[in-house]
């Protein structure tokens, strides 16, 4: 059995001989998932039979069982492929729904919901936004649970569903108590992809494409959805807490996934710009100015790296609660050195840099969004500042 | 007859009344171009019925020979629209070819390109920049033509030209005397696309999408293509001081119409700050970010406009090469001007900014290229600081 | 007699000749204003003999009486110098006291008041801002000035009283109507230095200097003060309005003052960066970084002009009131690019920027400022972006 | 005796009970070096008799000899103060100096020159900048040392020698053999500043103030100036050697000191962002703009201080030439945080963060030169960028 940093020199070997090919990338990004799927899945079942697989997940479910940390520096080494995470089965959306359904489920909905799961058996998502409301404001939602006998009858608008197609179930924050004091109105609650009155009402095209399949991301209807009240995941009013319980954690996912990709963009950034020759003898790699780019990423990507590691070790120390602070700190700081990273890269590709003959594009358009998600950055900044000035008395009234 | 400012009053309504449609602007942007291709050959046909057909081109090939400062306003109009230019017949880069063959086409060029092209009923494409060499050095350039009797037979490869695609003709810039002088050295010569020997080899995926027809960046591939020496545009090695005539007034295009586009991302982000509650009765307006965001894109943007409209008068006065400095600064100034305006307008519509349900992602993905194209940034710096430290006496041994 | 023309190129040669003088300059930065005064008034002693004494100054008082839009660019030219407005009489605060008196001053005012400071025989100043308030929200205000009879009895306190070292007058803006509409109870008041009860408490150290004589702000108490009703200007309760009228070609005259910095901060840096070797025969201008620094200075400060320019158009054209997003606009965007300019100054010249050899330091210290006063670059902002939101129906209610 | 984290808390404590003291920092800020000297002195006792004296120096000197990582910690707390760092008796250069004669000077040098340094008897400087030659190329230096016997016979003009004034001796960096490699050129050699020949040419006025003792930077000239040739510090042609070992060590002191900085900024814009109101009730802190200036400083901080510590404990694992690029990159990086949240801080502070009320105004002049001393920004991101490329073959050549 391998100790943990076998497992991640392991990961990264795989990594870089397996995963970064550049045909493979490129179908990945230009072609319908379900064409690439089944190269896609052959790699998933290479890295079973390498015992590499699901690294994040418990060994009784058949995962690597990687401590917090390891797995953080995976979730760096799998985030220079556009695929990495999906290969290993620790993509989200279903690494969240794992750590739930682990730290929360039922006996009953570990085995009908987390062991498929695990075994990348079937697929999940999290319906959590909604159209009408603005995602920063959590206690602003529509959608409704309400309890009839043993059920709960749902009705509900969401989008940003990720990876709704193709998924078996979804997980669902819904109001159950309209009237509790705002935290506390909440539920999460299982719901079949295939139950009546579920409807996925289109994937939202974003940056260019609605998509198929995993990498998707969906508007959805819930119009009298019945399902039983032990679908519910946690305590009635539970919902928030285990939200957050699930974002501490997934912002270092996110982060250390972003820093990976900022990893790549330097790494693809320096060969060519040793290869691609201005004159006759004279590469890029000559122009300070690009010089200058790469020592900038350099900087940014390795101080920001230094920020997700101590939130991760305060996470593992002391919980995600007393961590809150770190955790909005790096959201919005590494998005922004994300966004900087690959706009640099993009630059010192030139026109090849907008083509999708590599990936710098791909991630171009699709984590513009890193400092929307999870948190718009105004929203963290107002987060950390809030909580910078209480320590001066402010807001004490 | 329209005076100038009634033309350009006229084309802004019908921008406004007529373009900017949702509906048509999400099926442009996520559909093929084949299928909404009539539609815009409606409005064509509606643009010609009004009069409006053409604004840059003279009255003697059906346009309204518009003044160049006009046409810079009508520019900025088009802009709001992804298709405002090619529904007017000024889209690029048929505008600038037909700018091209009025000014240096023999009178049978005229004929059998120019006219078609002016009534719109072919396109054009212009073959230039070359996958093995930077575009930022036009000086190195491998595709050749060789004189054989009365013909040029063409061999080279080229990537990005734009609207290739459907295209009856391209203009290709070839060396056709390696011998001489750097800039001495090219021709531009009109090579009909249905010729021997020259091959669409594929339209480049650019952020996400090879496309099809008009809005696509083909690599061609020439070879051993043989078209007679009267398709030579102007004179033999003519070629570079023919592209920097074109240079100078497609960079006060771009600007104007990178600056319709700022404009429209200003539109959308006020009316969606006023109507997006982040709690009832509390607009994102209200945020204070939001509201700096605003007036940091509009303080930007009203000074990029001067900026354009002053190397516009400049080139007016004085013509493009003593205007060329002014043309270099507001080349890189306009274009960091409306990627940050892009990005701030998708940060205020959060989630939504990053869809296709509006068309500030389309923009964000495409015009990403602005600081590359027609020069990249770091070139158009050197070129303005290379000219004001010659005045100090730098380089001048 | 002159046209405005000619006037500005004779006060541009004037400049250019007599006033960058690396002596004078460091002095003047250096050593206490007494010392250098007499040299500077020797300075004006000939602008007055070569009959370009205050140009913005009617010409029955002595002036040019140049137009609003020839006196801006005026401005640019008096700004390259640190004492360059001063040396023509058209320094601030004085240059607006004589505005404000000459508009609305009673005619007794003038004889006693605007006459000796157009002549240049006394200095003034202009006490509005408090230490106990917010200089951003004017209307929140202590300092009072109670009717007794046919006097005022004033009692206030102030900071940033540029100028009052030495100054025979100060205009305070005073509440006199605490009951009225907010923007309708203050007025504005003369009271002579030397009156009794006003003390100034101290000179403001300010980025390390104190100072003394007219480069200098003093932090100013009102104890009683006794003056007669007559001293009022303009109407009870008109003060904002007046202050108002004062700030928006205050700020055009600040906008054109800090181009005339920028352009002194490039041309300075020009001539250091061809200069200066970084080993033998390989000056810093051959650094891409230097170049792209010089570059985008120049972009910037372009384009700033360009605004100011058309923004005092804008104020000739249609009035104060009229312009005043114009006005905003252009204080934060070009004092940032000021801010900008002179870091990009110190930057090329390494060490020596920050010594006093050049004047880049003292500017760098002393319009940091350029964000704040005037209103802070956060204020204009607001008042940019209200406005355009409320054309989309925000703060309608 | 304290264990290191013991003698830490306590150094903080000290900090924060008696330097943090508004008037004897405005004096610092304000009134010549030697007026508050006395005031400083009283502290030095005051810390020798608290047993803190000399963090870094070992305790057979009569230091607390804190482990390297430590005394990293103990930099970040001095910071806070304008004279944390001499009240200490660690400020630079001396304390560059000291550790220089520990670890290669002679029995006979120790006991003259670092032992009455490390009891603060005596000051010292270190004399390396040339003005005529740019600091960024250190093999690009004409100061002399011409053998005549036991003596060097020593040449030159330095400038930027900090300290000078006062000091007991300065170390100068000289070429001893012109026709050595250009690393093996130079050599160290103390030289008393009362030896015949050595004349401080004047305090070079930095930012408007020439100052006096300590807080100085001096222009020196050595003319002839003769002293034995066992002045030198180690070997002939170590000088360079022995500047690379000292600088590795000094930027992580500058960088801590600057984070020191950096909180002390965000602790005076928190309290003041609390108290100050912008009408009655609302204080400044509810103003989105200065939230999110306080969470960007935040972010920027904490990501700065591990980059630092990282870099600290690189060196303390593997020696200065082995962390190189950790140095280069936390040079450039922190001397940008450090730039960009004090102008945050003096933008939240108003008009009172431009006057000597608070030490960020002095911090603001003084510090703008960070970016410059110790190698440029744009050296260090040049030396970066070279060692990256190097690894995918760049001047492999």
């Amino acid at each position: 059995m391998d100790t943990p940093s076998d497992a991640l020199a392991r990961i990264r070997a795989f990594v870089s001989e397996r995963l970064l090919d550049a045909t493979l990338e490129r179908d990945f990004i230009t072609l319908p998932f379900r064409e690439v799927q089944p190269r896609l899945d052959a790699l998933r079942a290479e890295v079973k039979s390498l015992g590499l697989w699901a690294p994040q997940v418990p060994r009784s479910l058949g995962g690597l069982e990687l401590p917090f940390l390891t797995f953080a520096r995976v979730g760096e080494a799998l985030g220079q492929s556009p695929f990495g995470h999906y290969v290993f089965n620790c993509q989200a959306p279903d690494s969240g729904n794992m750590e739930l359904l682990h730290a929360h489920g039922s006996a009953a909905q570990k085995v009908q919901w987390l062991e498929p799961l695990a075994r990348g058996d079937i697929r999940s998502c999290f319906a959590m936004t909604e159209p009408g409301h603005a995602g920063s404001n959590p206690v602003f939602m529509s959608s409704r649970a309400i309890r009839d006998g043993d059920d709960y009858v749902i009705d509900g608008h969401k989008w940003f569903t990720s990876g709704a197609d193709g998924a078996a179930f979804t997980i669902i924050m819904v109001v159950t108590d309209p009237d509790a004091p705002p935290h506390a109105r909440a539920s999460q609650v299982i719901v079949p992809m295939d139950a009546p009155g579920v409807t996925r009402v289109r994937n939202i095209s974003v940056m260019g494409h609605a998509g198929d399949g995993w990498p998707t991301h969906s508007e959805m209807r819930f119009d009298g959805v019945r399902v039983p009240v032990t679908n519910r995941i946690g305590d009635e009013g539970a919902g928030f807490a285990l939200a957050q319980e699930r974002l501490g954690p997934g912002r270092i996912h996110h982060g250390m996934r972003w820093l990976g990709i900022c990893e790549r963009a330097i790494d693809l950034s320096c060969r060519y710009a040793v290869s691609r020759e201005l004159s006759p003898g004279h590469p890029l790699a000559e122009q300070q100015a690009v010089q200058h780019m790469l020592a900038d990423s350099r900087a940014e990507v390795d101080a920001a790296r230094l920020l997700v590691l101590d939130a991760a070790q305060q996470i593992d120390a002391n919980g995600v609660h007393a961590s809150r602070d770190a955790v909005s700190t790096l959201k919005f700081f590494v998005a922004g050195v994300l966004q900087r990273v690959l706009d640099r890269a993009i630059q010192v590709h030139g026109a090849l840099g907008v083509t999708d003959d590599t990936p710098l594009a791909f991630w171009y358009r699709h984590e513009r969004a890193a400092r929307i998600y999870d948190g718009p950055d105004e929203v963290h900044k107002t987060v950390v500042a809030k909580r910078m000035l209480k320590a001066y008395g402010f807001g004490a009234r």
